[in-house]
């Protein structure tokens, strides 16, 4: 049984998530998931729903840590919120492999270093969303918003953990590691992106050289590697520009159709496409670099991201992928210890 | 009559360019444009259309700077490249009021810096296209690719510069300015935007606060700033998405429509979007903070580029933008001068 944390108390709308939750235990028989909150309305939510009850518990927690919070403050004085017992029981409990949030950022960060704590190599945890790309692959762009202001070696640590995780979730079997810059030419860029592709090239991971933020998409790379603040300008234009250009699309297309005609199917095909371009139907972003997978799942999240987060959650957990990147951390140590 | 330097020779494309060229000389009759560039093949390729002879100009300009060269050389090694010939008029000849040029950003750059020069306060002059947002309005990027590395006082620059152009250019009144950002709480960001906001908080411009990358087409601020890392894959983002989005869009209608349906209208619609969030219909980004405007149009510019980037740096020469950022910077070294 594959034992998965979900604290659904930090996000807009823990009814929704709570819905999920149920719907995410019936589609995967083998996972047992532990829900951290208030046992009354969880309690009261769960009822509403038909759902395997033995493989579901519920952990009492009093408290909610809000998304205007300081982090590191209330990691300090809310033990008793869901998000810290959830990361608690994740650290000290042997069977439970993973935790899903739909907690700020800020706060996230905090537990996966405070409470689960950092792989020893790591030096900063970074948030890494999976996205659809076109022809049908996915890419990791990592980090997306944890660390805004990043050093050289940082960026590379998530080049290490971005090729990892598409090795094990996505089974992608060399992922192509680029650095997200201003060009694709090797002098382009900024002092960070310099000092990080020299730094690379001596890793192994099979770095491929600078995208173009036009690129992003392209199915060219399968992991994009910058800082937190860049990332998270990258990863929220590309929502906006979606919504953007569908908007006006299907505004044009109302306005060029024959009269009379049916645009059922104008609808139909506006769903299918954003779907791909919608945060929370693509589940959420891992946290990686700490001692065990965290996933965060956006505040707004609803009822179908749960489902598809455990289900990337428990890939993450079945690859044993934190013990891989320990294994190659070690290895390099060891290689640069040699040399 | 209204003299700009127009410079096709360092984009990939010179022909379509001096098609252009002459379309825009029959477009605005008062203008007068001056070509630097070799004169057997300009005449030639001119020959080919019909406009008012008396109002295009060559300029002789044996050279030319190519893309891959590193700017800060060629600009020494060759004096007689079209660039560096039409910068040098732009700067000594004082009828000739703008020029337009598709070279690469870094040459460009460097002309403007050591050949035109910066207006006196003005640290580093940045690259700003005005991009069409939602509702039919637009929005100033600066800086989208002049200074990968920025000060926090280059930026509260760049607001002023941008708020200057939105007045100019696009008749703003009092342009709402915004620190491109990972959210809109004032305390989040990097260590850049923390200081900029600090400075802007105090400056003569009317400073809104912080902008999700996600709102950047909403219509909702005038003037975004950002070092010219962030601003160059804000752009290419909202590009590369833009694109996606519709192939995407355009697929799904065509497998979704009924059987037989006439599509014509599909396309027509997806050119109508796609305009929006194409470089090349929209003119080109100045660079800003010059004694004299420039617009660079992008390396892949075609035909219809050039007549829009005539009538922007004409609208920017009768503007008048360039005294007025001076009279503004006079007026606030006085007010610090005499605090």
């Amino acid at each position: 049984m594959i034992k998965i944390v979900v604290d659904v108390f930090s996000g807009d709308n823990p009814r929704a998530l709570i819905k999920g939750t149920a719907a995410a235990v019936n589609q995967y028989p083998d996972v047992h998931i532990v829900m951290p909150g208030d046992p009354e309305f969880l309690g009261s939510e769960l009822a509403l729903y038909d759902y395997d009850k033995t493989r579901l518990e519920i952990l009492p927690a009093s408290e909610v840590i809000g998304n205007d919070e300081s982090p590191t403050v209330a990691l300090r004085q809310k033990r008793d919120s869901s998000l810290v017992k959830g990361a608690t029981l994740l650290k000290n409990d042997p069977e439970v492999g993973g935790m899903i949030s739909a907690g700020s950022t800020g706060a996230i960060l905090c537990c996966g270093i405070f409470v689960v704590g950092r792989i020893r190599g790591i030096d900063r945890p970074a948030l890494a969303p999976i996205l659809p790309t076109a022809g049908g692959g996915s890419v990791c762009l990592i980090d997306c918003g944890a660390n805004s202001d990043c050093r050289s070696e940082y960026l590379a640590q998530f080049a290490l953990l971005g090729a990892s995780m598409m090795r094990s979730v996505c089974g992608v079997e060399d992922p192509r590691v680029a650095i997200v810059n201003v060009g694709v030419e090797g002098h382009k860029g900024n002092m960070l992106t310099a000092q990080t592709t020299k730094i690379l090239k001596d890793m192994p991971v099979n770095f491929v050289g600078n995208m173009e933020a036009r690129d992003a998409l392209s199915g060219k790379y399968d992991v994009l590697v910058c800082d937190g603040f860049v990332g998270n300008v990258l990863l929220k234009s590309i929502e906006g520009t979606a919504r953007y250009v569908m908007n006006d699309m299907v505004e044009a297309l109302k306005k060029n159709a024959p009269a009379g005609l049916d645009l059922s199917f104008v609808e139909a095909s506006e769903k299918e496409v954003m779907r791909n371009f919608d945060y929370n139907s693509y589940g959420g972003a891992f946290l990686l670099g700490c001692k065990k997978p965290i996933e965060k799942v956006h505040g707004a999240a609803n009822e179908f991201t749960i489902p598809c987060a455990v289900g990337q959650t428990r890939s993450m957990i079945l690859s044993g992928m934190v013990d891989k990147i320990v294994e190659r951390l070690g290895q390099m140590e060891r290689k640069t210890t040699e040399e």
